[in-house]
């Protein structure tokens, strides 16, 4: 990938990735993606009521969740979290050096951190960075940019989708990092998107929080909800055109940009801590889509259902098990579960089924799971991974 | 073990536990218990919407969870859930079996059955075992009763108090399976406690609900919660006396019913799949009860909390998150966290603390975790295990 362009591939925007000796290896961990020129933007953050340094500045910097930015600074190693009015003037300061740099004001630059909770920032070493990374900003540095975001990721996961929206070129593209403490709510992950599509902060916004809501709400890998999670958006316009809201122009652009989403969502689930596949949790038949979600978050929130396929098992009793103990609405005569298109458990029985082509299908890159409750037309697909002793020994072996 | 009796030493009841074939090992896997005579009894079962036959065989029996019985059987190896309509005439042709030899109506018997899920009980088996049992019920049976019950469990878990209550001398008893899907609700567990105090089934069912709710429904081990959970308290009646409802005696029948159901809780967690020590999460200072309970269960069912535990990491972060994800109220300038006693975390900023210490207790077989909100009276405590690779190993090599 060290020639492919994601982020900057949309026209107007640069990035540099650098190393600052924040982590202790030589991977990057200082990341700067900004605009040419101002670019509308829209902001999602953690829902957990711990929240990191940098978040609290992203939402005074976007108060509505929304607006002009020219860009984002971003570091691994330490997320700047539990470290009380130091980590705030840290937060403000990475902001303010890098604008200081860029010629912009401090009010223009989100910041995001993740990786080791409760110490003050190196600010030394990030100041040392964000000098290094303003003057080399550049076209062609997505790689590096890739990898200085990343933590326990162990491969760079981006996204890009180029089209024609209102007869204009438009590109939308991504980056993301996740792996662990990734869970419901915009789970522990710092997502960009770019795009050169021209599109007013708020109709940005509708449109993030859309796709957003199947995709990185839709990923779950540990049930744990980190105290960082950050997801920007930002438009430079220089597609052309304009795109309405409400317009065709708006819906083809937000299905573009869940196409991003959810690619990157898929891509971090299969890359979660210690996983070996990706599962894909489809549930329909739900009384409505809130309970869909809820059922499927069940299924692929499951430590045992995880096991099972992470040993190969086709235990459709834990799926059962799963989907019952949920909050939504099941009636056990109506209950069916499929497992790689196999019918396993119809209407409440077991059915007879060839554990080979089931087994073999557990075996593979992307193991799918289709249960329908039978009541209505509720639908939703949640992402996940296997469970393995890798992430215990990731999260066991990983010290503060 | 081997000569101590815990289920049979309250007055009034004998049990047995035989080798039948279910399980592949040679292990007991069938127990019948029951009183001399009529007992009172009250029935707790899972709030799992997939229920098991035999639990819906014990709400036909004890439809507003208490009544009058004569004792339960209970199978390992085999679940019987999902099964249709053959494994709710096999729930039942159990009861029938064991009461027709025991000179009883099949009304009078509560059946349980943990083990597999979705395949036929094996009958023939099974009444072999009851015929087995019925005819060796005794005594000084328990330690086998104990083996006949465990799944996953690797050890004996039972808990006996003998007090005085009006003055008269009463015990109470109660013996306990539970390992793995042991999650919130009265976990997945089989736990069966039997005294000799006089107490109506109404007054029983009371005392027993509440001492559950802050012992088997504070159990988390791995969030998953089962379509088998059953719990009974059976009373004899002959330890003389009478408690009244809303009395001193059932005041203090109810702390001690709650104090051998805590230690039965407690050694539920400690002999959770994998584990290698119990975790007491004990929350103070929530809005109320219910917000520190909900907080409670978040850490004790963080699996990132869980694997720095199992690697005697003090990663209070990860509790913190925990904390923070949670619907509980949380304000992060108030929250603050010790571990094994030492204040790491006060009022939303890091401690400086003696590392050593901490990483000395997180080694121990008990690790205690206290967290306060800082924001009302509300206290709760829950019990967990660490996750461990060998929790992965049992759950993923276990093939149906």
């Amino acid at each position: 990938m060290s020639n492919i362009r994601h982020i900057t591939l949309p026209a107007g925007f640069a990035a540099a990735g650098v190393h600052c000796g924040i982590k202790s290896t030589a991977q990057e961990d200082l990341a700067v993606i900004v605009g040419e020129r101002e670019v509308a933007a829209a902001l999602l953050t953690t829902s957990n009521q711990v929240v990191g340094a940098p978040v609290l500045w992203c939402r005074k910097v976007l108060g509505a969740g929304f607006g002009r930015i020219r860009g984002i600074v971003i570091n691994s190693g330490n997320s700047n979290v539990c470290t009380g009015k130091q980590g705030a003037a840290d937060a403000e300061a990475m902001a303010a050096e890098t604008a200081e740099r860029l010629g912009a004001e401090p009010g223009e630059f989100l910041v995001a951190s993740t990786g080791i909770i409760g110490h003050a920032l190196p600010m030394g070493k990030i100041r040392k960075g964000i000098a290094l990374a303003a003057a080399s900003l550049g076209w062609r540095n997505d790689p590096a940019v890739l990898r200085a975001i990343m933590t326990t990721d162990t491969v760079e996961k981006s996204a890009v989708v180029q089209t024609r929206i209102g007869g204009q070129p438009a590109t939308v593209a991504g980056i993301i990092k996740g792996s662990g403490m990734v869970a419901p709510s915009v789970a522990t992950m710092i997502a960009v998107i770019t795009t050169d599509a021209s599109i007013a902060p708020r109709t940005l916004a509708r449109a993030f929080k859309s796709a957003a809501d199947v995709s990185f709400n839709a990923v779950t890998i540990d049930s744990d909800q980190s105290t960082s999670d950050t997801a920007v958006a930002m438009a430079s316009g220089m597609a052309g055109g304009r795109i309405a809201p409400g317009s065709p122009e708006d819906k083809k652009f937000t299905a573009i940009l869940t196409e991003v989403c959810t690619s990157l969502a898929m891509a971090m689930a299969r890359d979660g801590e210690g996983a070996t596949r990706l599962i894909v949790v489809r549930l329909r038949g739900a009384a409505d889509d809130a309970d869909a979600r809820i059922a499927a978050k069940a299924i692929a929130d499951s430590p045992l259902v995880k096991c099972a396929v992470h040993g190969g098992d086709p235990n459709w009793g834990r799926i059962a098990a799963a989907v019952g103990k949920s909050a939504a609405q099941v009636v056990q005569g109506k209950l069916s579960i499929k497992i790689g298109g196999v019918s396993i458990f119809a209407r409440g029985l077991p059915r007879k089924f060839r554990a080979r082509a089931v087994e073999k299908h557990l075996a593979s890159e992307t193991v799918e799971i289709d249960v329908s409750l039978g009541l209505g037309k509720g639908r939703f697909t949640a992402y996940t991974c296997d469970l393995s002793r890798e992430y215990v020994t990731i999260n066991a072996d990983y010290h503060t």
